[in-house]
């Protein structure tokens, strides 16, 4: 549903610039693993879909029933587990022409075109996750900051080396 | 040729904004395969000259002279019959760091780096192409929507594996 | 430090989109060997630290303490004597998600994720770099138009064939 918008363009246009800013320096904090700034740029009722392109049963954190990871607390944790735990992970996540939207003066919705490289070492050998895929967002504005409240991942393939998951049961 | 820009700096971003929307609206319908979106987001009388990568006599739709594709209708047909017709393409097209220029109040130019791949299955082996290059594009205002009017691909580089065009002859 | 900005929004928004430009016509020039822009992009006083990536003592340029090239001459003979000297290499660089914080009217600095490629002929074979980082920039206005002023590369991750810097034995 979209209320009625009273911003002028140049307001449009900062709200936007400032969800962009949002969304690299969630990708930046996550492949440099600045932990402590993850949290802060999520909704404290963040919702993030975006554990289901791991294997049945693999998920690292989920509510048992739908890959649905709530809050930015939790939402960290789920991530920091799996890039930055006692198995070192290399990250790279790349976002591309973002579509925002906004759907009142304090809430908007995205779509970014997204790929993302994980590499781990597995004993004597790397393995290796490439993916391409669109994430779907949602914003809201927080007192002067735009925050993300929602995000899901529909993938449009995804490369990896036979045995990448096998990082899930070392966590 | 430019003519005089009467646009606020708000009005001017808002335009370039609505462009790199409808940039981003293409290649995303591409990649999903939402061939309704597809010729909605260009003009009546859109060229397309982006076949030439294509090897010699092998473009799928072409005047027979140039790679000209003309209209909306067969651009959006060319482009269906080579990524979503009996032959399944999984394909990838990211966009990055446009420079968009006004060349008057309903008109401008724009320069895209671009990088895509292409996926089809091939008997028992999979076909692979990578490319890079930028898009070189023209835009117009038609009502209130930005609309892609001319654009052609400029390659820096393309590797593929050595069948890949096999493709064509299956179309 | 930052100091008073009296840019109204869609004032700082115009700034922001100018400084995208720069960038974007700065990867787009170096890829396409285009070396007589290169330096008109980069103020007089232009610092550069992003040769931190070569092997130890193979610099291309520096001034032999501290990886440092300085001014926008130096700087376009380094990258063309690496990039388009008498081993033709092909080059993608491709800049995403930028984050653009003005530090006063005419003063900025801005990050961006980054991924490039470089090819060569080394013999019967191919040489790559395949790299992922950060680039950290300062920029500034000067007359009308904003410039770089600082870069610095941090990679995430590089990958190469073995003897790939080889090449700058052969510069």
């Amino acid at each position: 549903m979209t209320t009625e918008i009273t911003l002028t363009p140049a307001e449009k246009l900062w709200a936007i610039e400032c969800i962009k800013n949002t969304f690299a320096e969630r990708l930046r904090c996550m492949d440099c693993k600045e932990w402590e700034i993850y949290p802060t740029l999520h909704t404290d009722d963040v919702v993030s879909e975006t554990w289901g392109g791991l294997p049945a049963n693999k998920q690292p954190v989920s509510d048992g029933v739908s890959n649905r990871v709530v809050g930015p607390g939790p939402l960290t944790a789920a991530i920091k587990r799996l890039l930055d735990g006692h198995i070192p992970i290399t990250s790279v996540h790349h976002g591309h022409t973002p579509q925002i939207e906004l759907t009142s003066n304090t809430t908007a919705r995205g779509i970014w075109a997204m790929e993302d490289h994980l590499w781990w070492t597995n004993g004597d050998h790397e393995e290796h996750l490439h993916g391409y895929g669109h994430y779907h967002e949602e914003y809201r504005l927080v007192g002067d900051k735009w925050l993300i409240s929602y995000r899901t991942l529909v993938r449009l393939r995804e490369d990896k080396t036979p045995d990448f998951f096998n990082l899930i049961g070392k966590l």
